[in-house]
């Protein structure tokens, strides 16, 4: 099932923040089902008997995360490529330490990452998002699927040049726009058949199988449990393989995962 | 003025996260005078009519940040403590790059901070805490100070080994309970005539002055602006000085900041 967060033009205030939001089950034939509430809570979920299509709302970004974690460094080829290209030591981690990312730098599908006028060299990553959906401590691995609601899909977009030169990934990783997610949640997901395409303005630059992870999901959440609550409303990004070319304004990235969607945004100028 | 984030103790059920909390304001008398909302949101801090008393009830988490920003270095005697005791070389940031922390770990003044049962060296970290109070990007020095509604008590336990060991700061620092934030949100503050005290089991153990950062509230909230929206409920740890002795199971921890009070917890050993 595909659980989309969405706002109606009409309903729009300038202010983004104050713009009125709902969720809809989005269907076969890009009809949204609007519900009460937000689906992985209490009370949330049942339909309200309204009905939009796709074409006619503005897809918003799936959630506000509680926390945003992000697992970083979690396929092979990736570290080999960032290593090569930051002229640092090969550093494969030797156990699941999650890190984390900040919320004021989500933006929605089809929303524009916003370059700064000093930033020199931006990349994305593709990346297999998950959501929490109750809460949870101490699970086993073989536990540790119950608690995520549904997936979607994340870029992560990085300046290479501040991550390089800046003691922690503040703005190399969390500046304002630099975290697309979506376009929305999906229940079912196989990660083992999935694969990952990123495209720059049509072409494809990276693909890789989605689930050929360093440290998998259930290893991630099971570790993470052992020392902290996970809350509904928490996501988890998964890391990403491959590389990027450097991303300039005017271009566009469409991050495309087997069954979860297209997420896509155009990047653009600063303007101060 | 004192802002104090409360519930009664008739009014708690079993799960605290679904415990009804408000808003007051704590006068000199410790009487609390209820308001609506919350203070810094809009439509929030009328008052209510309803008084209670301090004693009474009980003092929750003044706020779950929005984003929960950390200076981490930020003093220079810690720097090198720090430096000395892992064994690590003295880092000395050239640049005020901000770090994050993880709402899963907060708990209120007189609760109970858990040591996990595999955690061998567990510190304090006495911190002042700005809470903003609007939103905010792009903003100078001077105007930085304008976006802060009010200054609390954090203390960033750090669990060392961890610290040096993980790849993250993830369990070092995050772990559930490892946050002890409060007592209460002051909005008269000057951190020029400001010293932190921490005490173990009523021994002093550590002295400062709060104000001797290395970069001070308005280079890091500038220069974060500069990148990233601040917004509405998000908190920033300014960073500690001085060194922490190990912290062990039964040991009460109060860390005492001129003006804004203090905030006691003890710690106990986590029960599996």
């Amino acid at each position: 099932m595909r659980w989309i967060h969405f706002s109606e033009p009409a309903d729009r205030p300038a202010a983004a923040a104050d713009r009125p939001t709902r969720y809809g089950i989005l269907d076969d034939d890009d009809r949204i089902h609007a519900v009460r509430g937000t689906p992985w809570m209490a009370g949330g979920g049942e339909k309200t008997g309204q009905v939009h299509r796709l074409a006619e709302v503005k897809i918003e970004v799936p959630l506000v995360p509680r926390t945003f974690y992000a697992a970083g460094l979690n396929y092979v080829k990736h570290i080999h490529e960032y290593a090569a290209k930051t002229g640092t030591a090969v550093n494969i981690p030797e156990q699941a330490d999650i890190g984390y990312r900040a919320v004021n730098a989500l933006v929605a599908h089809e929303e524009d990452v916003v370059i700064p006028s000093d930033a020199r060299q931006v990349e994305y990553e593709g990346e297999v998002v998950a959501v929490i959906g109750r809460q949870a401590r101490n699970l086993s691995p073989a536990e540790a699927m119950g608690c995520v609601f549904g997936y979607t899909i994340g870029n992560d977009v990085s300046e290479r040049l501040w991550q390089k030169s800046d003691r922690t990934f503040w703005r190399a990783k969390n500046t304002d726009t630099f975290k697309p997610m979506g376009p929305w949640i999906e229940t079912e997901f196989d990660i083992d058949r999935a694969e990952t395409t990123v495209r720059v303005n049509g072409a494809v630059t990276t693909h890789f199988r989605s689930g050929e992870m360093l440290f998998d999901m259930p290893t991630f959440i099971s570790r993470m449990s052992r020392y902290l609550t996970l809350h509904p409303g928490d996501v988890i990004w998964m890391g990403t393989d491959g590389k990027s070319p450097n991303i300039v304004a005017g271009d566009v990235v469409e991050v495309e995962i087997t069954g979860l969607g297209i997420l896509r945004n155009r990047f653009v100028a600063e303007t101060r």
